[in-house]
């Protein structure tokens, strides 16, 4: 189960399993592009996907799905880092999860308005961290990643790798909870 | 020369070479992708762009930089559609050029504030069609090439092929005019 936090200048990204009642993570952080041409902070973006991908083998990616950005231009460059993460996922046969900020919240912490430090500090006590997981961008893909493992506890529903039962993007995610 | 109008339903593309002081397309269009998960139209628009590249060859790619858009979710889905639009053109090693719709306008009618159907019915003058091209998406693609062919009448300078040259993307495009 691989969390993804995409964005241009940092993709945050964390690999969770199950094992029995606990969770562990195996992988987690924070992938930074430099500076420059969009063209070139893209092709790394995607190339970093394709490598998780290819080393965590993992069964479904899940990313946030935002619909309130604080403006066009933050919605526009997130879209465009968001773009190519799904391609490799889908390119990979990797099922896609979405989920709201206040879905992952509910999920992580019980309450969906929770603050930011407190969704932080309960990724770090469900994976046996002993401290929130730095940078923000990887403890946010952390917690989209615990946030699919409690909401589709039957595993075998988004198992997404022979393309029949893949779990359709932003569709049968209510059937989960 | 690549004009490139992205969207997640309907990516419009036209191909315009210069030859002497005339313009002409070789080929224009639009692919649309089915409504159904993300991950698949991206792939579509990916493949799409990369049949275009190798098979047109172009020297650069131009695509329109909107900076306002009638809300955040337009901006989102144009920005993922254009996120593969751009992987695919640096993975092809084509530089990509920007420009904003007044730009565009200026360069296509001679009037920043000009309207669609004066685009359009200037796109099929200066390229000898009969009628403005259609579907829409495949006129605004013609539209922003002859933006560039129009702004960059010096090619060498944006040959992108050997990669020290390059046309950095939102960087170099006022030293073109």
């Amino acid at each position: 189960m691989l969390g993804i936090d995409p964005g241009i200048g940092r993709m945050g990204y964390g690999l969770v399993r199950s094992q029995g009642n606990r969770l562990r993570t195996e992988d987690y952080g924070c992938v930074e592009t430099r500076p420059g041409p969009i063209g070139e902070r893209l092709v790394r973006i995607y190339e970093k996907m394709q490598e998780l991908l290819q080393n965590l083998n993992p069964d479904v990616v899940a990313v946030e799905q935002l619909f309130f950005y604080r403006n066009v231009t933050t919605a526009f460059h997130v879209g465009q880092a968001r773009g190519v993460v799904l391609l490799a996922a889908r390119q990979a046969e990797v099922a896609v999860a979405e989920y709201t900020p206040m879905q992952v919240k509910q999920a992580v912490t019980g309450y969906g308005s929770a603050e930011k430090g407190q969704v932080q500090r309960m990724v770090a006590m469900l994976l046996g961290l002993p401290a929130p997981p730095r940078p923000d961008d990887a403890a946010d893909a952390l917690a989209v990643a615990i946030c699919h493992l409690h909401t589709a506890p039957t595993m075998a529903l988004v198992r997404g790798r022979n393309g029949d039962d893949r779990f359709p993007a932003g569709e049968n995610r209510r059937s989960q909870s």
